[in-house]
């Protein structure tokens, strides 16, 4: 039986190879630039409409992470070292259990928050260690709109829960 | 049947999705970069010798747009929140009636202007709602020369009609 | 019967869509990029020591077929809008036979060249009217490596010759 | 019967087409950029914590491998004609033995370390002729992962071994 999303009140989501394919551009002068989808804001934006809030947590510091949540209007937390830490203490100063938070990752230093989470997503290109502790694997790559198709079903199960 | 283009007068085509794959590249100085194919530029000068208008309609602001669109000699209006009352004003304006009229997208953001139009067109890789609602769905995705793709069927459908 | 390139003697590239994937990175600021593969070099430099002289042929002109050009140490002519009058002229000035002669490209535009020249090959993603006008079609894709296979399938025919 | 990694004391990587897909961004002022994947850091950090030392040979100078490897904290040498040769000194420097050295590549211009060393490595993409010399052709292509799949691999035998 499918994972019922209508429960999920808190999305936190991975940066690089979720938002991105995972790949990074690196210049002669060592500044990164990443490729992201235009599909994923439209996404964001349903479940801003929907008061659903949304995080990125990314183990690196790096500025393209912050120039895209900007652009996305996405609250972002940087620098995080131990990710899952990070997230319990998030979920404790918000007031918001485990079993109502979804985590969206694709590699292995992503495992800790999916299994803190009540919802663990994968994105379709992720580890097999990551797809293994999910209970969503999505159908979309990261960076090719992943972000967009989580949030879209997301979404739609609020809608349907809403009609019923 | 297929759609005749050969009643085509008017070109109307979304930025994001259609000139490019939909994905874009962000530095760490947040400016953005997108990816388009060379092969788009010979299929609006065939457009241009045939005298049909082509403009590009994009939600966003984005200098990269603009910048594109002068590359390639196209007119181009962008910041425009409500793309389907701006298409509807536009054909007023230049006198132009919907059913002479194609607008080639990819996302939902797209469905108000394919509806009002003629001839609604979808890139090989748009979403599903968007191709439900096209009834043209071009084998090219967007940025690997779907606009080019889209010029090429256009004009050989005015040199058929010619020829008859 | 597959041509026999030990015939040729001269080498004419097209640029866009052969040492590149036909897509074109768009800055902000305008300025743009290109994806190149690095094995090209290597074919090149095969070439090189063969003492087969090769030239890249481009309509337009652009800082990124210069650089790319200089950095492959390969002769290189842009802002060439009839690219077959100008190759017609460049044989005739170096008093190169057409049928010695092979020209490598990817759209249209290079229908001209391909038309004049014994040896036309069109890379594995040109357009049909392209590969309907080539005596040899890559298996290789234009900017991952096609041009290398075309100086690799020309090195082992020299290689052949030579031994037999 | 698989190699049996476990044996491998010293990494030799090449860059371009092992880190990287092989191709490189070329910009209008003739600046290099290429695109790595950011799961080879989480590889290279396994081989750190296990003691097994890792270094890039490229033949090239480029900044961007300087940038690379500084970011990945993996020692560099670049500028090597001859890298079968530089490859040879330096295990004699380091007082390590071929057969305990492995060496990832991609093309022909690797085919001399390729076959100095026990543990030959290709990645998925590589060119025929450098799959045909090794003795583990990786799953994954160059600039995809490639290195993270090899140090997977290497940490796993290394476990498994220890475990004995």
């Amino acid at each position: 039986m499918e994972f019922d999303l209508s429960v999920v009140k808190f999305v936190v989501l991975d940066f690089d190879g979720v938002f991105t394919d995972n790949r990074v551009i690196v210049g002669e002068d060592g500044r990164e630039s990443v490729i992201c989808s235009r599909s994923d804001g439209l996404g964001l934006t349903r479940l801003k409409k929907l008061g659903i809030p949304a995080i990125i947590l990314s183990t690196e510091t790096n500025a393209v992470v912050s120039r895209r949540s900007e652009k996305l209007q996405i609250e972002c937390e940087q620098g995080i070292p131990d990710k899952a830490a990070r997230l319990r203490d998030l979920l404790q100063e918000r007031d918001i259990r485990p079993d109502e938070t979804a985590y969206v990752g694709n590699d292995v230093n992503d495992l800790g928050c999916l299994q803190l989470v009540g919802c663990p997503v994968a994105v379709a290109d992720a580890y097999p260690e990551v797809k293994a502790h999910a209970r969503l694997v999505l159908k979309t790559r990261g960076g090719y709109g992943a972000v967009r198709e989580f949030c879209d079903r997301l979404a739609a199960a609020y809608e349907f829960r809403s009609r019923a």
